[in-house]
């Protein structure tokens, strides 16, 4: 290539891209010395939580009931650091670290709840090692606690980093009690409205999603209205059904695979797909 | 174990392994000096691109507006000279860089599409961050450019870090027209042929795929035939459904969740799925 | 914030962290010298295979002709002593590299087959590199071999690395023949008591589940009970279907798309989904 | 060995060591948020600090002409940026970016004082890629400069990094002026008070250093007082040669290898060793 | 090149390589599952104990005082499982352990001595980050400890790698008491059979060495003689300065700067080198 | 800092440190494609041609005998490809890689004489791990081999590399028998005209110097004069001694420590230190 088009292309192309209109919306600049958080630094929160969570599965294999409070100490404190560097809150830092112990409470639940469910499963390892749904609940419950405590962006980011790594999309504003399951995972999307009871059990490609949204007056869509279901305690949903729209499904419902359902359900109901040609 | 099996293992396996017959069709020869494009030096190329078109979202958080220049002039510069290695051609890699500031235009409609179609958005920094429909379209139009020019194997291997990383499947050879977005997007299958107009909409699971494909006289599929949708402006289509074959999705047509379509539509249509049993 | 909450804050957290009770059945401790596989030496092994099955695909893109025998030889013995250290039995890991060869030969099968029956396809090169099914298939088959020998845990570990990456979820204990296959792969699960034919097609979303399960007294799920579709050879399920139960799919049977299937099918059959209402 | 053992070991020895007096004036505690400065962030600096001064020598290999200022304006940021987060101080940082031109004009007259005292060096590539003197006396020119500007610490932290490399120990309070050179550098000592004038040339193993120092009262040397050698204008010191105490080496002096100086000398003296006994 | 001579060249040259009678003594083979300590492991062990020993300077510079016991406390537990693994003797390791906390006090004797022998320092601080005396005397503390232990190879090591670092090379198997110190450091070399007593200081260059060595029946020298010299408490031998063999410098003996001594002091002498002819 | 001055700050100086006065003789253009050699390619290329050499104590510390061929295959094949990138000249690179057994063999006396010339050594595996002399040596054979083969800069490159690891500085162009070895090393200076004899021993700080050398109309001194030493056979020289010129050293000399040595030597000659005073 001829070293004067060479010459030419970086002064021209780098003007263009620096260009205030071209950047406009789509820069992200470094103001007054906040920028956002890093990739890096929240995927080292994620996994101390996970590690300080289920010590022994994630983080540091060799930790022994002896050195437990040690490992568990560094971690805290480097998650304590870390937060207050991303919050830049350290009340806020302080009150997530307090909430360590409930939110492996809460886990626990979701761990039996997955064991309980899957014939195929031979041990809590497997289930905490193995199981998607291990991490996609536990980022989405960290990501819960952090929404509540009013922390803007980073929420999304850990859910997103959940959803790259498994396949299930739980939004953080979503409401969701213990004992929660999701076998295999893939594809499902839990909506930002949405509020989940106890004991309820999903499979992959469900979407609990919303039917429409009312637009403002300039045509957007309005924010923060609840549009996503409400599923009650100790509702199975089976492969890649679809529950759209604020309805109510019943305690103890079992929706059956493949179905589109916009309606509420009783409590005890069973919905089935139509039946297939053959 | 005894030495003895040991010792005779390792040759015995090599040597089977290296044999032609087991190699055939499954060794990639490094053959007059040219090898297969690496992984991490495809993965810095995308992630020059995502630099270069989203400053301060991806690369480096700190860029601020006076150093912008400098930081998207570097890149570029890495951008062009790790492009004129892999493509061993450095027209095309010039022509590749000049295409960057189009590339940035059409993606903050891409952007502009997601967000306001989305009342759970809150900023398009949420957008930009964390919508996976973003890091999907932004590979698939870096592949397709490079796709234009001739470039072979490359434009896959791009889509397909953004299929493991998002569930988002979109071939490089399709076409895609501009404020172009999918929601939340695992499951979603864009194929070889398609043609997307403007404005368009998908949900997650949605398959625009081939129906069926005529064979060659050897039974094998013939390549090249148009075989997948055409979608023209303004068509939404809802979660997991399915359009097959090259057929047209008329202007405005709304397809409904989880459903299987082959035929065409008129421009306005409302497709809908049949009733669930309850 | 105050240095008093702080100085609290950290032994109350790690006091209640570190409490047998929250702890019960999340901590894996290390005993006897013996700890979890660890995720990066997981990660090297299939790498390592990966590498000796498609050489100049994956590992070290230069390698030639004459220096084959040389990669291969190091990688096989690195290979042999990470199964030592991992399965912690000589006999076992030498038993599965005497199965490279073997391994080898039927993913050569697979490849043909995906080659074959995507007109999208250019090269054997591309499906190598690009088609998220190498990746699974080649992980599964790996997973396979090690589950018949009796490891446990890691066969789960490997299949459920592919299934992040690919969002193809087989389990190891699966059994599929030769010239196997799926296009795009999203969301597909393949349950662990499944048993799958030579020349098997399947589309993304396809799910091989099963139905229902026996409980026992307690009300847990009894394990290791056939549950599992069978796939008679030279059946094609197309995209989101989902067949359940242990039925049988006979010869032959193309199966269309988002068909649910609870029944078994003669050999030739042809499955078609309910039609969609306009 | 006993785990009673192992169980005591671990929670005794951690108590020994963290005991107070244990620890005293041996723990720097990290204060108020202020912590040490890192050595990888030191290093960094120094690095960047090479590059934007012998630009394609240090740093990246590949800059060229057109694109050097985009690489000098990425790395003069980022330089700032760590010098601000390092020294806590934003106007000391911006003054040392400030004298980096005039740190390249000094440093290239070493450079030039290398290549015309070696008859061994073939270019102007060679000294400035091999010579150890030019590392240690670029480091030296920082330290020196930011040591000017009140810095603690972290100027003896640079000097001393070059020590390790190179062998040269330069304290960076010493002043020295234009047109320096070293040859090969191993063992040279150039002490805090030394002066030293322009086109001065050591060799290695030379001392410039404190013939004995006053202590205080309490028996501690009384820090601060001249205690090194004055070199004038164009003195060459050869290898191995020791120069003690606050005196004076005339302008143009030559002092010979091997020699043992505490006397100051006239300009334009030739010192010589004993001579040995065969 | 022709591909001929490449073809050829490598099996040739491989072949040569491994040739027996071409490895003859410097081939380490990894035997009965036992290699060569690594390098990372050993680097990772002295790091380790630095830190453990000058907490907050070395390691982790964020550690406070109310998370000290938690850093200490993991990082005694991996230097143990280190030390377990590199030494094959859990015995030797849990020994080293314990006298972790005497390491640190003598180590503090020798920071004391560092900061009252130089004007030129500020702070214990400065003395702790940026003396090398401090890095080389703390690796031959360890290294000598494990040596007293009667484990081969890994305690030259150890004090190699210092010497690399900084110049100074202190045999492990040298005795070396309290108070110890060295300024500058480079080229300072003190033999296996050396004893050193309190409050001794030696200046950049100094040699303790030996004169000459008692060949066996075959020319070789013997081995574990004492060869070296012994320095009484409060020695200072200034720069350069060589003493040779197994003589003895009496308690409070000055050795003046480029000495050669091979004959043993009184109590209190004052040693200068002969005067340089002007 | 006033937003204002940071704003003028960075083109200020930005444009100062692109300026082509400014840049003069240090900026090296990266021109037609060539660039410097990288350090970390050299570092491998050094690294590799050690583990080839020494196979099991630099490289893959697990190498054994029934692998070692696999090994060192892959080695130099990596070797000779960095090879041809780096003097990009096919032939040479063959050359260079042809020369390896001879390498060793003429490494293995190096390692030979160390071992015998030192009572403190244990093994062949303590030299070949713990002894400087054994890596100066290596990368100068390495070195002057490629000076040989008419390779610029680079061949500095590696002695350089070793000068800052172990501080003994050979020159590469230095002609060095077999059987040489260096004791402890730290200040050892080998000029580039030296020819060195069999079996030679030098120790700690002795120079190889040159004595003065005569400048050019222009004042340049005039490169490529013999001015350096010739030691013949068995020749030693002990710590800290300086000889100067190209003086022949005879056959069998032994120069005592501190020695400053001008003139030519007989053979069998003793030469030692004027005494110093007491």
């Amino acid at each position: 290539m001829s070293p004067t088009r060479l010459n030419h292309l970086l002064p021209q192309t780098v003007s263009e891209l620096s260009d205030n209109n071209s950047l406009h919306g789509l820069f992200h600049e470094h103001d007054d010395g906040i920028s956002l958080p890093s990739g890096p630094m929240l995927t080292e929160i994620v996994n101390l939580c996970r590690s300080i969570l289920f010590p022994g599965y994630y983080g540091d294999a060799d930790v022994c009931r002896k050195s437990l409070p040690y490992h568990i100490g560094v971690e805290v404190e480097r998650l304590y650091d870390l937060l207050c560097q991303t919050l830049n809150d350290e009340e806020k830092a302080a009150t997530f670290v307090e909430k360590l112990p409930e939110l492996r409470r809460i886990l626990a639940t979701d761990v039996e709840a997955a064991y309980n469910g899957d014939p195929a499963a031979d041990s809590y390892s497997e289930i905490i090692c193995c199981y998607p749904v291990i991490k996609a609940i536990t980022n989405y419950r960290i990501a819960h606690e952090l929404l509540l405590l009013g922390v803007p962006l980073i929420p999304r980011f850990i859910t997103e980093m959940a959803h790259s790594e498994t396949g299930i999309d739980i939004h953080p504003a979503a409401s969701i009690g213990d004992h929660f399951t999701i076998d295999h995972g893939t594809g499902v999307v839990i909506g930002a409205t949405c509020i989940i009871g106890n004991n309820v059990k999903l499979y992959q490609g469900v979407t609990l999603g919303a039917k429409s949204f009312p637009l403002d007056e300039e045509g957007h869509p309005i924010k923060g209205i609840p549009r996503h279901p409400i599923l009650e305690d100790d509702v199975i949903v089976y492969s890649n059904s679809t529950i759209l729209g604020r309805i109510t499904i019943g305690k103890g419902t079992i929706v059956g695979g493949n179905v589109w359902l916009t309606e509420s359900t009783q409590p005890g109901a069973r919905i089935m797909q139509a039946k297939s040609n053959k």
